[in-house]
C-alpha cells in the first residue's frame, strides 16, 4: 500500500481514542467490557483503510469487530470510516500482529480475518506472510484453539501457499472459492483493494480454515 | 467424453490381455508378481485414452502404473497408447472405480492419480464425484492409509469441492497450484484434455493430498 507520511496522525489517533484504543494491553481478557456486551469478537489483522471492518460491523451488529493495523498513516483513514458508519461494535488497534497475545487473552477472539495481506513473494520473506505457521500459532493462541480464519486475496501465489500452510498446520478447509465474485457466496463485504481488482475482472480467492477440536 | 459404440472392443481387449488384465481380482495382493518387481504401484482412476499413464510410465520406469477405465470404447485407445510406448510398467483394467478393493489388497497401492474427472456439477450427483468421501474411503483402503492422491482438473467447481472434501476427510494438502502451466512444477505429463485446455490458455488446477499417519 502506498503510504504518505502524515505528521498529524499521532494527534489524530489520540483525539479518537474511543475508536483507536490506546495501550490496548490494559484490556487483555476484558474486551467484552469495552464493548459492553458478550458478543463474539472477530479481529481483522491488517485492516488497512477500514472499509471491510466497518462494513462487517454494520452488517453484523451482534458481533464485535477489532481491526488491527500497524501503519498510522493508514489507520487514520480507517478511523474516518468507522466514524462515518457510527457503528458502536468496531474498534481499532494501532499495533503489530506479533503483539496479539499481549492484547488478547487465550480464547478471547472467535475469528480472524485476513484480507489482501502483503504476499511477500520472495522465499526469504516467507516468515512475514500472515498465513505462515508462526502467525497461525499466534492466532491459535488468542482463538484458544477453536474458531476459524477467513482469508481472501487476489494473489495466486499467496493463496496457494496459504492453502498448504493452513492444511499442514492441521486446520480444516471448510470453504474455498477460486472466483469469489462469480460464486454464490452471500454477504461479501469488499475491501478497497477488492473493489479495484474486481472491476478489472481479476478473480478473488477466498478460504475458510477451521480449528477442529 | 464423447463415446462411440465400438462393437469390436470386447475382442480387441481380449486380444491384448497382456495389457488389459482380464479378471483382475485374481491378482489381488499379487500385483508385484504381474510386474515382476517390487516397485511402487500408482493407479490412475479414470485413465481415459491413456496418454497420461503411458507418459508417466515412460518418465518413471521404476514405478508400476495401472490405469483404470470403465468404458470399453475409451480404454481401447489407451491400449493403443500403451502398445506404442512399449513400456513394460503399465497395465490397464476395464473396471468400475467402486471395485478397487476387489482388485487390490489393503496397502497394495502407493498413489492414486485423478485427472480431469467428470465434475458432476449437480448437487444431487455429488456422490459420483471421484473426490467424494465415499471414494476417498475406497482409495484409503487400497493405499493402506498412507500415500497420496494427485489430482488435476480444469473445472473450478470440482477443484473447490475437492480441496474441502480432501481437507475435511483428514488429508493434508501438500501442494496446490491454481495455474499449473504457469507454475514451476516440473515433469508434468499432460492428458489429452489438458493439451486442449492449455492451448486455450485456461488454467489447470492441481493438488497433492496426503494421508498422514
Amino acid at each position: 500500500m502506498r503510504m504518505r507520511h502524515k505528521p498529524w496522525a499521532d494527534d489524530y489517533l489520540a483525539e479518537n481514542s474511543h475508536i483507536v484504543i490506546s495501550e490496548p494491553s490494559q484490556y487483555k481478557g476484558k474486551w467484552h467490557s469495552v464493548f459492553g456486551n458478550d458478543n463474539p469478537i472477530h479481529i481483522e489483522v491488517g485492516t488497512g483503510k477500514g472499509q471491510f471492518i466497518s462494513g462487517m460491523a454494520l452488517q453484523n451488529p451482534d458481533v464485535n469487530y477489532i481491526g488491527i493495523e500497524l501503519f498510522k498513516s493508514v489507520i487514520v483513514t480507517a478511523v474516518d470510516k468507522v466514524k462515518q458508519t457510527e457503528a458502536p461494535n468496531v474498534k481499532l488497534l494501532n499495533i503489530n500482529a506479533n503483539m496479539l497475545s499481549d492484547v488478547f487473552a487465550d480464547g478471547e477472539v472467535d475469528r480472524v480475518y485476513l484480507n489482501f495481506s502483503d504476499p511477500w513473494p520472495k522465499k526469504r520473506h516467507e516468515k512475514r506472510r500472515l498465513t505462515n505457521h508462526a502467525f497461525l500459532k499466534k492466532y491459535e493462541q488468542v482463538l484458544g484453539g477453536k474458531g476459524a480464519i477467513h482469508f481472501k486475496t487476489d494473489n495466486r501465489g499467496l493463496f496457494e501457499y496459504s492453502l498448504t500452510s493452513f492444511s499442514e498446520y492441521g486446520l480444516v478447509l471448510t470453504f474455498v472459492s477460486l472466483d469469489l465474485h462469480q460464486s454464490d457466496f452471500e454477504g461479501n463485504v469488499m475491501t478497497e483493494y477488492e473493489e479495484k481488482f474486481a472491476a478489472k475482472g481479476q478473480p478473488i480467492y477466498r478460504v475458510e480454515a477451521e480449528w477442529r477440536t
